[in-house]
């Protein structure tokens, strides 16, 4: 599968019978996270990736907002909003339910969902910043010690218990980023290992998930996209340059 | 059922057995999303109004975020997020389902819902600016207009169909204040009734359902409520002292 990014002047290439079409962006977290879903249900896809700087004119036409994630159906029918993509996925592909069957169960799991919003706020400024970076950087922390307790809580090695559910791939994306700062930013920004021993544990667990593998890639990897972004020319296709 | 709102140095009413406990505030939107939904599936539940400004020391104890609106449960646990406690009582009491059946649909809206924040966002500018009224306006309008075009596709009288569905309960408090903007600043902000022929015909027939009217303000009392926030003293209490 190609990781070219098809920008403006391109034609939209025309839809496979039978498999789901998703837009993406090869290092966008919120995009990833439905490449998880589609990965770990086993629901045949293609992909085709989306320069976002120089924006193909096509797809405006097929979503007005022009975002990724974005998913088109058979009938040409498209949806946006990862949260949204990741939850219609589970609904109309029942194999491999990520949710809990108990409601309230399920409704913990999308409350620590949206809770991670104020984690994802913290580490975009880490990036942008220098000055905060400190605070930004305790923010994060403190903000991430609700799921390392909540792991302990739960005494399973997943937040969805043996295997990997919506919460742990909602916010894996950022999870599998998070050494970037480390790496931009030198070893005041490691994680303290004896604060977080069960997200750590957790993510060492993750990482050998043959479908969140699909989607993965190390750190310096993504260290190298997001210093081309902050230099004000993202590298979309990166991985095929090389 | 009492208006007052409990504050700082009360203590916890105890809860009820069999009624859902639902901590609320007269005025908030995104707690009258509950109380609409509460209100349409005719689930049990008291209601508990918190005084934002000077907030009880237990509400902490119950909710480490403070945060309105926010349900308890038998077992003392508790749910906050206005969309992710809707969702959860849709499905943990089934009676009158709220959402569309078909994934796809029920996606559809879930959008919508989430892309009314948008409208949301310049309704507080509106209330909060004189400067940028007219752009926040227009903003407001245009952000509505999604709205009208919808409900003409579809071509049913609520979003829901033959009655009020989860899309509809979920914008609709935001609508119920629409004239607040006009009331505060003058004519110039009356709603274009050939722009919305539909929303403003949905809004009518929505006014005359009766589990809508349980919690249905007129926009005279809400522009009061507003004015007191907007002077730095909100009167929470305003509906029992009149």
């Amino acid at each position: 599968m190609s990781t070219h990014h098809l920008s403006t002047g391109s034609t939209a290439p025309p839809l496979t019978p039978g498999k789901l079409r998703f837009y993406s962006m090869r290092f966008c977290p919120y995009a990833q996270r439905i490449h998880l879903v589609l990965d770990i249900k086993n629901i045949p896809y293609e992909v085709v990736y989306i320069n976002l700087t120089h924006k193909p004119e096509w797809l405006l036409e097929k979503n007005s907002l022009g975002k990724v994630p974005c998913i088109e159906l058979e009938n040409g029918e498209t949806l946006y909003e990862s949260l949204v993509i990741a939850d219609y996925l589970d609904e109309a592909y029942p194999q491999r339910p990520l949710y809990p069957k108990n409601p309230l169960q399920k409704a913990k799991d999308r409350l620590l969902i949206e809770r991670f919003g104020s984690v994802i706020t913290s580490m975009y400024k880490l990036y942008r910043s220098i000055a905060i970076e400190r605070d930004a950087f305790e923010e994060a922390l403190t903000g991430l010690e609700i799921y390392d307790r909540e792991l302990a809580k739960r005494g399973t090695p997943f937040f969805g218990g043996s295997k990997p559910g919506m919460l742990d791939l909602m916010i894996w994306p950022w999870c599998e980023r998070a050494d970037v700062i480390r790496i931009l930013s030198g070893d005041q920004y490691i994680i303290p290992r004896d604060r977080f021993l069960r997200l750590l544990e957790w993510r060492s667990a993750m990482k050998e998930d043959p479908s969140i593998k699909k989607s993965y890639l190390e750190p310096e990897i993504h260290t190298k996209y997001i210093k081309s972004r902050l230099a004000g020319s993202p590298q979309y296709d990166m991985l095929i340059e090389a």
